[in-house]
């Protein structure tokens, strides 16, 4: 488990080598969900997500013996630039399993920052296992995605900037909505706030399909997901709530809703027209929750987590295509 | 003429009803063009672009009894939303006169703030004829797009803004560089920026075939356009520099840049796949002049003012179809 001194931790190691991401405010934005809505826009991160925080975190808090022999992790795109940037900057070598159908965008972003790509076939292959075999054989630290203790409480430090930044825009956030896919962001994120911000009630969106965490939150236990789904949100597309990040979960939210791939195409159009962002259909699901009237927000203020913006051009396209067509 | 006195009244004048933009910086921007690249995001102003400023100030600077018979203007998008959502917040009526064929979405929302429009063929008719005859019928106050004192110094506040940042984060830009259409934005930073920080080079940027205040800068006095040429730029196509815009212009610029289509498409599509900010072309002409190495940025910090994010997504798909087939 973490506390509010790991993720205080966390940020001072953080420091300014990540970005301060602003809280951002559309007045049509506003007027569509009829509350307020205050983005906190780390899309704008560096690698394009929140994930370099977590990583940052992870290996800042390695031995000198440990980093010498590097890391290795497995990701579908955002964790594995978060790992391969954060690498970079304390020069440690970073090998990422990737699968072969990954978004090209973050393929190329990983290898641009100096990563090396294990690729392997998500229908076969096991990421887990593939990551665990080269750690035993170079022993590279393993860098897990979200069940791990450094990892959540890097992510928790957007929290704690949340909490800054509201104040100082003399603003209490009602409720705080969070894209929840293994649940590294939204276990920090919770931490803080429930020290912080106690009366904020704290939500996290996910998928319909995918939605093991608002399953397992109302079973009071960690529950896979039915086979056989699809979603466009593939940075958020999990089996099922990690052991340490739903403790927290389970712990700290007052709830969990899902979305239609269809309602995170109107966010991410939404974001696109009126709040000039680029948000990934995975980090838009907190607005497309809202904008679809899953929880009102009349009269209250809402702090809405925009997670990353890796998503290519050609896939924009694409998805915006298909999403004309089921109009 | 303005002075740095008129840009400080219009910032205290704007208070908090502007948004304060954030500066942003972007690791993969910096390494494509070589030195340090400070965006000034402007296109996540309210109504999407820079213009709500100067709007704003003319009308506070407006008596009571002028106010009530209304503000008329002529605009292709971006201004009509700025006087449309000012006019608004004094709860003033708004006339618009604009072209039939302005984006879908500027002509929406700019009817979406509550202003009236009057359409006009581009081609045949004369829209400052047609925004004075209003004028002379009505008692409506005329807001012109760029050549008043008032929308200067109204632009200016992003002036002010930037030296406010750039100090409090340490660094002292080196280069500015920013858009130029009319001259009012131009103009008013440059007022700024001059005053407070005078060894800050600064260049204006526009699209070749309109690059009249490059042509002009080099004559030292207003030249027109050669007739005929087309670009994408809707945002910053004017025919001749403003006399008052200018005259700033002239007394402040180190020089004037221009753009090819092809270089501002490969811009718009940096920032957003780098960036994850959405700029529609005229607004992002300042770092399509970097990426084409029309100004070299080595071990330098540029300040490069992003000025409007008004696009639909209609118009993106068009454009970078047509971009990818002039590849």
């Amino acid at each position: 488990m973490i506390s509010i001194d790991d993720v205080r931790q966390a940020a001072q190691r953080l420091g300014n080598h990540r970005d301060l991401t602003p809280i951002l405010e559309v007045q049509a934005v506003n007027a569509l969900v009829g509350g307020r809505v205050l983005f906190k826009a780390e899309n704008l991160q560096r690698t394009g997500s929140f994930k370099f925080r977590g990583a940052f975190n992870k290996i800042a808090s390695l031995t000198p013996a440990q980093r010498e022999k590097g890391v290795v992790t497995f990701s579908s795109g955002n964790h594995a630039q978060g790992v391969a940037a954060a690498a970079a900057h304390f020069g440690v070598p970073a090998t990422v399993v990737m699968p072969a159908d990954a978004p090209a965008i973050k393929r190329e972003n990983t290898a641009r920052l100096g990563a090396d790509l294990v690729l392997y076939d998500r229908a076969s292959g096991d990421r887990k296992a593939i990551a665990a075999e080269i750690s035993a054989t170079t022993g590279a630290v393993l860098v897990p995605p979200y069940d791990d203790a450094a990892i959540m409480a890097g992510q928790g430090t957007i929290g704690l900037e949340i909490v800054e930044q509201t104040q100082a825009m003399g603003v209490k956030p009602d409720v705080l909505l969070c894209p929840i896919g293994g649940g590294g962001l939204m276990a920090g994120i919770s931490v803080a706030l429930r020290a912080l911000l106690p009366e904020t009630q704290i939500y996290c969106v996910e998928p319909e399909g995918f939605d093991d965490t608002r399953v397992s939150l109302e079973r009071g236990e960690r529950t896979a997901n039915q086979p056989g789904a699809s979603s466009i949100c593939d940075a958020i597309v999990t089996d099922m709530p990690g052991e340490l990040t739903f403790e927290l979960v389970r712990r700290n939210l007052d709830g969990g809703l899902a979305v239609s791939d269809h309602e995170v195409l109107r966010a991410v159009e939404t974001l696109f027209q009126e709040a000039k962002l680029v948000v990934e259909p995975g980090g838009a699901v907190g607005l497309a929750a809202l904008l679809a009237g899953k929880l009102s927000l009349e009269g209250r203020t809402a702090v809405v987590i925009l997670s990353g913006g890796n998503m290519d051009l050609d896939a924009f396209r694409q998805r915006f295509g298909l999403g004309e067509a089921e109009d």
